[in-house]
C-alpha cells in the first residue's frame, strides 16, 4: 500500500488534504507540530481527527527562540477585522518566519525514513493569508530539493510534495471537503485559542468567506453562536 | 554590523566555519541542535566555544520519532574502521534523513526574524561521509528556496546560504582552521560520546585523515593517547 505523510494542523485545508489524500488509496501518517502557537487548541483537534481516520500520527515539539510573530509571541498582536480584499496583499504579523521550510523538512525526513513516495501539504494561495511560503513557485522548488536533499537510486522513488489545494478558493476547499466527508466542526482554523473562534483573524474571516461562497454554514461557528 | 547565523555543532567544520565568519566582519549568532544525538558532547563543545568567542547562541530542541539512522538511534550500530577511500561512495547508517534541510530551514527563520543576511554552513563535500544533503547542488537549490520562503522586497535582502568549506580537502579546512586561530582541542567530531573520540568511526577517521594530510597533531586526539 503505498505511504504518504501528511501534514495535519486541525484546520479546514489540512484537514480536506487528509482526507484527499485517504480517498486517494494512500496509507497516511499524520504530522502534528506543536511549536508554541497560541491556538494550541488545534493540536488536540488534529489529533482527534487523525484517531478518527485510523491514521498514525507524530507529533514534533519545538520552540523558535526569536520573534516570530504573532502566532507564537505575546508580543505581537494578531490583526482582526481586517479587510478581506487586503489580506493576500500584505505579510500579516501572523507570519511565522520559514515555518513551512521547517515543517516540509521534518515531513522529508519521515517520509524518507519509512520510504513514503509523498508528502501532502493543505497550502494554498488564493483565499489565503499572503505568506511568502505558500505561494506555488515556493513548493515547485521544495520539490527540486526534496530530491536532492534525500537519499535516491534504483529501487528508491523519488518523494513527491503534493499540494491538491493548490489554487482552490476557500468557497472549493469546503465543497471538496464536504465531499470527501469533513466534519467541519471537529476542525480548528481561528488564530486564538479561546473557547470558541473568534470570528475576526483572517483565519476565521477566509473560513467563514469559503463557507459563505460555497452557500453553506459552518456548524463550527454555529456552536458559537448557540445554534 | 552584517549580521549571519552559523551553524553551529562544535566539530572540527562548522567551527572553522564560525571563526571564518567573524574574520569576515559578521556579528555572528550560533545555532546549535540537540536533536537527540548520540554525541551530546558536541553540544557542550558547541556552547564553549560559541560563548569564547563572544557569540550569542541558541539551541533548537526536538526529536525525530522515526528510524532516523545511527546517530540517533540505539538499534543501528555506528559503522567503525571504515576504508577511508570507500566512505564518500555509500551513504552511511549514519545518515541522518533530511537532516541539513532541517538545520538550515530553522537557521533561515533565526535570520529573517533578526534582519541577518547570511547563513553559514561548514558542510564540504570532498572529504566527507557521503550524505546526499551536503552536495554543492543541494545547496545551490536551497539559496533558491531561501528566496521564496521568506519576505523579500525593498529594503530588504536576500538571505545568503554559505557554505565556505564547499569543495575543501579536510587537509585544507585544517589549515584554514589553524590560520584563523580554532583552538582544535575544543571541537568534537566523534560520532560516539565516549570520553575520548574513538578514533575509528568516519569522523574521527576524516580529520585524522585532515591533521595527517595537513602535517600537523591534532590536540584533541593526543589527549586520548595520553601524550
Amino acid at each position: 500500500m503505498k505511504k504518504a505523510v501528511v501534514l495535519l494542523s486541525g484546520g479546514l485545508d489540512s484537514t480536506t488534504t487528509l482526507f484527499l489524500a485517504l480517498s486517494r488509496g494512500y496509507k497516511v501518517n499524520c504530522l502534528i507540530f506543536d511549536y508554541g502557537q497560541r491556538h494550541k487548541k488545534e493540536i488536540g483537534r488534529a489529533k482527534e481527527i487523525a484517531c478518527r481516520q485510523g491514521c498514525r500520527y507524530k507529533i514534533i515539539k519545538f520552540n523558535l527562540p526569536w520573534p516570530a510573530g504573532a502566532l507564537v509571541g505575546k508580543k505581537t498582536k494578531i490583526p482582526l477585522g481586517r479587510d478581506l480584499r487586503q489580506i493576500p496583499k500584505k505579510i500579516p504579523a501572523t507570519y511565522v518566519p520559514a515555518r513551512n521550510t521547517i515543517f516540509l523538512s521534518f515531513a522529508l525526513s519521515w517520509a524518507e525514513a519509512i520510504g513514503a513516495g509523498a508528502v501532502f501539504i493543505g497550502a494554498n494561495s488564493t483565499d489565503y493569508s499572503g505568506y511568502p511560503d505558500c505561494r506555488p513557485k515556493y513548493f515547485s522548488t521544495f520539490r527540486k530539493l526534496a530530491g536532492l536533499a534525500t537519499k535516491s537510486g534504483p529501487g528508491r522513488a523519488k518523494i513527491k510534495i503534493l499540494t491538491p489545494l493548490g489554487r482552490k478558493s476557500k468557497a472549493q476547499i469546503v465543497r471538496m471537503g464536504k465531499k470527501l466527508g469533513v466534519r467541519f466542526k471537529m476542525t480548528w482554523s481561528c488564530y486564538k485559542g479561546t473557547k470558541y473562534p473568534c470570528g475576526r483573524c483572517d483565519s476565521c474571516l477566509l473560513r467563514a468567506k469559503g463557507f459563505r461562497q460555497a452557500g453553506m454554514r459552518d456548524p463550527l461557528y454555529e456552536e458559537r453562536k448557540g445554534l
